[in-house]
């Protein structure tokens, strides 16, 4: 069975951001030659994640706004290690760790 | 490798709807004749999704209110493309785009 | 192709619970001899499931304190079947059942 697997390093510009990487995966999945199968897109950080939607402004603004509702910046009590993200690892929560997909050529 | 694609056509009935697909999914197991291996059941609609759960109508109509208390019809910044759905679209967060399951025969 | 299918038996000690497998599943991965692949880590259980974190005692305080609030402890439709626990069928949406994951060796 043939398997391929490649790195995206990706620099956020803003502290909370989306970023399109579909064309970035069609072309890996274009390289690895695989003709039928299972990609999986993960995200290595865990207060990132990937998710498929809509490539529409409103509704990325939308997200965010709901995410900063139901999982606000606030005094977490995972901030007594210095960390100050415990929003981040909530609103990842919304989305899976990973997110996986099937494709035919 | 053996591997089996099938698709699976459902109309709801009403405008928000949780369809039992168990038994179809089955079904296209059985017969694939694959007998080991990974299952990936996938909804190929953003507004849609996939998840596992009791079959017990009293769960279903609370999963129903409690998605519309979390992520309620409202006025969303969506809909300036002339969509409507921008609940849905918030609501499918809480149950990934695809489930996958392994099974065993 | 090779494939490997363990099943660990967890129990809790508090009604609700936050644990650590992955040392019993990096051990299961490499009892599979299995060099690069796929490794699915699913619950069998409607009101569990698997997710991936920091392990780090104020964040799973943080986690648990949100759920309660997303999902709280209430009188839901579900418990005129004599269930009591259709929070927890809310608050594991907010981890997707199975988690899968990459790894290379």
């Amino acid at each position: 069975m043939k398997s391929h697997t490649a790195y995206l390093k990706i620099k956020t510009k803003k502290e909370k951001e989306i970023i399109n990487i579909s064309d970035k995966v069609k072309k890996i999945v274009s390289e690895s030659e695989v003709m039928e199968g299972l990609c999986l897109v993960n995200s290595m950080h865990i207060t990132s994640s990937v998710f498929i939607n809509d490539e529409e402004e409103g509704l990325k603004e939308d997200f965010m706004e709901w995410l900063e509702k139901l999982a606000p910046v606030a005094n977490y009590k995972h901030h007594k290690t210095g960390e100050k993200n415990g929003d981040a690892h909530l609103k990842t929560r919304f989305w899976s760790m990973g997110t996986d997909f099937l494709w035919r050529v």
